[in-house]
């Protein structure tokens, strides 16, 4: 039995997120068919982490076992080959058995992608949240540094999270323009059910005067739901990248 | 009766090009369906170029003939509100009854796209042409810069065109690249049927030595389709910006 580290670009539009489900086509499931179909075998594939419907990557983990004699380049190759237009394998190497995606990765990187054009834009459809109100990034990128740190963000989880733990670290948070693009970009040691759609739809909340400037540290502290923002729209999320100890 | 000029914004990816056939949707059909729809009655819409199937526009110009008192602003935000989204109205002002987005037009500009990384990129898919080979950029630029001046462009005009004068003139042609993309882009006094399109695939034949470095010259003067190069795909082609005298 072998191990591969695969890094996954995806367009999430057509997918219920990554996770194996009843009645939906998901990333994991085409991955494991994908894989059926170049090994003759059923072959455990396992994520990083979930993804909501219609959320992106640029730089997915998982980890797939096989019995094969393929080499990494031979198994990308073949993969990239029979998987559909909108999910390509960026990188694929061996790593021992015991690594696991989940487990071991020490941070993650999201980004989320606002149109702030005056008008939509059909390029970004579906991988942006079109905004029309101008954004003020350096207003919103020196709000958002309220979040680096490390924090205790129920405020910033949806209602049906499971976890117990609610402690998280944010490494960095930026707020970026490049002409009539929004870029937020985030960085963590993990993230709660929904984290960065909120925390991306509390700062447009701020921009429009719903929240006050300067809140952000008491609706943290208040760990309550309803003081933060609404949830950011699913397509103008992406995972840039997950980040691992020396393999 | 007054005149619109409209500025598109639109993924051709769904369309068979902009003018209206039997048979199939085209933009320019899409367009006055939406016109239609707003204003009542059916309008003539006139565009600044045919397009092929799979082309894109980032600015493509046109004008829309009607009798109504909406404000440009008010018309352009009514047609973003009905027109699918991977159309968009990125511009709308009125022009005189004698303007015409075709004869008028002074200069054009294209970009087309090549995806030149190792693996496909879900995210250009339908929007650049994947090359996995490595194109080197400065070469290219360089010996694109025969393109540039006055010149009898038979070569490089689909054998199906119908166009009598094939002189046109470029004024600038530039191959610039960022990261895994590859920008080629054109600004010229007009084009010939796939005229952009078989110069790019000029350039990807040189790259990969099927045509000898120097030998564009030779090929403009030939005034032979058989000595350029093959046709680039559609999927990668974009109009850019049509530029007019002051209206």
């Amino acid at each position: 039995m072998r191990n591969f580290l695969l890094t996954l670009l995806f367009d999430g539009g057509a997918y219920h997120g990554w996770q194996v489900q009843e009645n939906a086509v998901t990333v994991q499931e085409t991955l494991q068919n994908a894989a059926e179909r170049i090994l003759g075998a059923r072959c455990p594939v396992t994520g990083c982490s979930r993804t909501d419907a219609g959320v992106h990557a640029l730089g997915f983990c998982c980890c797939l076992r096989a019995e094969t004699g393929l080499s990494p380049e031979r198994l990308q190759a073949a993969l990239n080959a029979v998987l559909p237009r909108d999910i390509a394998v960026g990188g694929c190497r061996e790593v021992p058995l015991t690594f696991h995606p989940r487990y071991d990765c020490r941070r993650k990187t999201y980004r989320y992608l606002v149109w702030n054009g005056k008008t939509r834009n059909p390029f970004y459809e579906g991988r942006a949240c079109f905004y029309p109100y101008r954004l003020d990034a350096p207003f919103l990128h020196a709000q958002a540094q309220a979040f680096c740190g490390k924090h205790d963000f129920s405020a910033f989880c949806a209602a049906n999270g499971s976890v117990e733990d609610k402690v998280r670290t944010i490494y960095a948070f930026s707020v970026e323009r490049e002409g009539d693009l929004v870029r937020f970009t985030v960085t963590g040691d993990g993230f709660l059910y929904n984290m960065v759609r909120i925390l991306v739809g509390t700062l447009l909340d701020l921009q429009a005067g719903r929240l006050e400037a300067g809140s952000l540290p008491a609706v943290l502290e208040s760990r309550d739901r309803a003081r933060a923002g609404a949830t950011a729209p699913a397509e103008g999320l992406y995972l840039v990248r997950a980040d691992y100890a020396d393999i």
